[in-house]
């Protein structure tokens, strides 16, 4: 009996393995399957493959070749010369996480992956020195990228980037001032002046993104400041009230964070509140999203910088004390994709 | 209740389909644990990932970027800080048919597979004609092909060939004469010859293969018949005792394969048996042999040749009866890949 539980678990393994071996054949044919409208044609009716060769102009060939793959990784069910859409075929045609994240190693991360472990050992995005050879990271480079690629890059990051603004201006308010590092395009400000026209906001980024947003009117009034925190010689103004860094810090290697946390603990005063927001690995309650959040790393190591990733909770919190701040309080599962935002201050 | 029970389904399908969306960084991951050595290293000992980063001179980021996707995707498991291996993780690390299916896919599928709606679409291998602008099949630049993908190309062609000859020999036999129809390199002739060092038999192949196996010794006193069998022009010889098409027909379209059969048909008797060995789709015991078999159509696709595939017992049937034969056996789950062979006769 024991030894049977032994072989079932040995086969289980096995099944599973050639799924992850033939995984990208499996994810390519996924692709093929919706740019050919077979997937949405069975969705719309479970067919034989005669009508939907017919149907879709395909060969019979292309049907049943692309049905059996979907057969076998339980896309579609396969029931007296029937193919059926299944719950998991239809994730590809209307989930728009799935959509999303799909497009996003399709066009972003599918051929760079190649250079995974090459990436790893040197600490450089060798996916994109492969496109651009002086690539150190690829936000300089986005602009120029392929169409599909640049596309897809920019669903994925507007698709993340639902950061619960609302609500973390509820938790961190009232406050006499807000610097907002890495303050992007300056959603979170437009926010924070949505409830209150008044509210004292500074945006820190690099210097060409400052020269984006200075100009924009709905940020009219608000403060600007341009620095790369990485350089010793950028110092950042001196910080009370409140430091907002929204999905900044999954953009840099441990030992950076700890430098941009020492820096931001040396301009604030002892009372600042300084806030992290993140979606962390260890704090997700869907495992789809946790594996999102891993893999997305990987997107990191091979096409944005090499270096960063996205982190667990205890990582971060690693992190948070070795740069001399300590965490003060936790509020987890904010918005649609479960982020933390963490509420630290200066451990004196 | 059935709310919840939905609900659950929903989530189990959302999470299958991450796991789809992101397979292509889960096999580059995998791949990149194999190259450090990081699966290696766990499976001898369960170890916390600052052991293993000084154990293997990695980076703390490399192993625990690695070990989050690894433990995601169940390759390993994380307890109390330390990482161990699980029965999935150790497929790649032992079971062979994992290793030559991953590495077939990785140096011979990952980049061409990218082409396979458009190798669908045109009916021609997209991905091989990436390399090489003017093959129209894979066979004649397997020579040329650079040195890991050909590797893995002939360990994966190796390692499906044990075409379980020996239990074919005495399910053929006795018999005037054998037909090999694809004879290659004489494999199944090697093994006639030594239960009956005088059987009469007749290798049929191309001629540039013919040439090739002509002269070897242990095929002395065989014959020899040169011809390109989807060539109108190229006539069979009259064959009489056994036809056997060994993995032979899985390299060709249906249509292909009925012109193919009713040239046998043609130049054979009607008690001439003509017999067909390969591993069909639906008479698979194992999960994972069906899940190989159908992935490896896609090879075929957008690698091989654009328009052939591993088929279905159904499928073929209904191809014998076409070309106006008829199957009178048939001998299931032979070997180690549950392969079947078909004893077929003219339908007359």
């Amino acid at each position: 009996m024991e030894r049977d539980e032994h072989k079932k678990c040995v086969i289980s393994a096995l099944t599973d393995a050639q799924k992850i071996a033939f995984a990208p054949l499996t994810f390519q044919a996924v692709n093929a399957m919706l740019e050919l409208g077979l997937l949405k044609q069975i969705d719309s009716r479970p067919e034989c493959i005669y009508v939907l060769k017919e149907e879709l102009n395909l060969s019979e060939y292309t049907v049943s070749t692309l049905l059996e793959v979907a057969e076998a990784s339980g896309i579609v069910n396969f029931n007296d010369g029937i193919y059926s859409i299944t719950p998991l075929g239809q994730a590809f045609l209307y989930d728009e996480m799935t959509r999303v994240n799909f497009n996003f190693v399709k066009d972003v991360c599918y051929k760079g992956a190649e250079k995974l472990s090459e990436s790893f050992i040197t600490g450089e995005p060798k996916g994109l020195k492969a496109m651009f050879g002086d690539a150190a990271t690829i936000y300089p480079y986005l602009s120029k990228l392929p169409q599909d690629m640049k596309n897809s890059w920019f669903e994925f990051d507007h698709y993340y980037s639902d950061n619960c603004f609302d609500i973390v201006y509820k938790i961190i308010t009232p406050v006499s001032q807000i610097f907002d590092i890495g303050a992007n395009t300056g959603k979170f400000e437009k926010v924070c002046r949505k409830y209150n026209k008044d509210i004292n906001l500074t945006l820190i980024d690099l210097p060409q993104n400052i020269e984006v947003i200075r100009n924009d009117p709905e940020l009219a009034g608000c403060k600007f400041h341009a620095a790369n925190i990485l350089e010793e010689a950028d110092n950042l103004p001196e910080i009370s009230g409140a430091v907002v860094m929204s999905q900044f810090l999954d953009c840099f290697s441990p030992q950076q964070i700890k430098f941009i946390l020492e820096k931001v603990a040396k301009a604030a005063l002892d009372d600042t509140k300084i806030y992290i927001l993140e979606p962390f690995i260890d704090r997700q309650k869907f495992e789809g999203a946790k594996l999102s959040l891993v893999h997305t790393s990987l997107y990191f190591t091979c096409m944005a910088n090499g270096c960063s990733k996205m982190y667990s909770f205890s990582e971060m919190e690693t992190i948070i004390k070795d740069a001399g701040l300590k965490v003060n309080a936790v509020y987890d599962a904010l918005g649609a994709h479960d982020y933390t935002l963490l509420e630290c201050v200066k451990n004196v």
